[in-house]
């Protein structure tokens, strides 16, 4: 994304520990996928306490889930010792997300000084190999330094 | 909110189901509040389950609230039988949710035959009484027929 | 987009009525480029009416000019007969538009019966030929019959 | 808003020079009405170059007006010597915009060193003295010096 970005080693080295280390995403399951600068690719199988009425993903789920893969973007595009905290996000739903699992790729697409903002892609995946877009949100960030947050440097 | 709304009571039995026996909102605890026509009160109580790197409750948990939330209002807004599904959601986050309670109050500003809207203002709490503003969202929300979901219909 | 999606050509009649006869969208001299099914692309030239107070095109322009495309985006995808409003906007933006002139893209992600959601891609173009992206919107439209509203059908 | 807003005379000053001299906002004809910290009130009356198809304030002029509003209240809410341009905006519309006049009333809920946050409320007005809440908005902005914009100081 930027020259200054993290590398992908320290990027995904501070990902993968927010994302196993902390409560809410260790909680529901998050999986960290491929990672490159400016793009995170995370994963989340479905279990009941992720479902709505319908037994679908609950929409309050895929929007945690596209709240931490931008926000995991926009670190990976931010330079060395930068962080960020969501200032807001929205989401639009384009169809059931009945799947047995989420696949979210998320790209940074505004990475300055003070602010971030990346989109996301949310897929529903089923066993067979099925792939619908149930989802896209965009988030915005605010860019700090990484000694303004408790988050884990790295695993 | 519109002469033909559900009765509180009508309301109150849907919204409880949907709160106590479906996966998400059962899992992270939400408990409901008062409600009147087109408006709903719901309470979270921080676990570390629902917390980011610095142990404040985690945006996606805020967004799902804020969808379970409004979702609720607008159902009370509608006539009997009739239910809703997220089309989209909006949210900004204003202050760390450093408290040990989230309040949302939800209230339902359009509720027509097919689309529904309402805005959220979700509340950080301490045990000392402070109430903080820390987070604002909007969902829209299409309406359906309460026959084409599996929601439950009362306790 | 869908099998019963309006033809390119009676899209492009209804689409170019509706920009050049009405108020708004003439008024601010917006010119439809390629239509397909599901996708349209517009642009509209820098005139200082259009600016904010560095002379770039204002952010206001910019979501005027987002509505109107993600709009005609969708009524291309609908079936003949079938016209839309909208019913929420989000945009964010990535860069300056410091160009002489706007070119947007907008795509229907979702066209059903009730809904039409879009989304569009705002690039800020110079005499030189460069093309930056300077922001990325999402339109929520209701889907209803050509008889309910007044636009022109045709040129 | 802050301690350290801006006074009530500095704020006109600055958001009326603003309003009158550039282009957009001229152009469409946007009045300044009550001012006070953190808090702006705007309004706008209906041409024909403002409409959509049925003669109703168009969607896009709506969200400009959104846009210029929220900035002039995070404006007020900010330092002397701050300024702020929009990162971002999220618009509901309510109910069409069919009177002769929009009276936006905006207001800051965040306005820190970096950020800015500010909601607005459209209401549609009649001749008659009818008032009709039309569009609600949620504006976010990057707080810049003032020396960072040519915008005018003063009138």
């Amino acid at each position: 994304m930027n020259a200054n970005s993290k590398s992908v080693e320290t990027s995904r080295a501070i990902i993968e520990a927010v994302t196993a280390k902390t409560g809410y995403a260790k909680s529901i399951g998050i999986e960290v996928g491929a990672i490159s600068p400016g793009r995170v690719e995370m994963f989340l199988t479905r279990r009941e306490e992720l479902t709505q009425a319908d037994g679908y993903f609950h929409g309050g789920v895929i929007s945690g889930l596209a709240d931490h893969a931008t926000g995991a973007a926009i670190v990976s595009a931010l330079p060395d010792h930068r962080f960020c905290l969501t200032v807001g996000l929205t989401i639009s739903y384009l169809a059931p997300a009945s799947g047995e699992r989420l696949r979210v790729v998320a790209e940074a697409v505004r990475a300055s000084s003070s602010i971030g903002i990346a989109t996301a892609s949310i897929y529903s995946e089923t066993k067979d190999g099925e792939s619908v877009l149930c989802a896209l949100a965009t988030g915005t960030m605010r860019a700090i330094d990484m000694a303004q947050t408790k988050a884990p440097k790295s695993t």
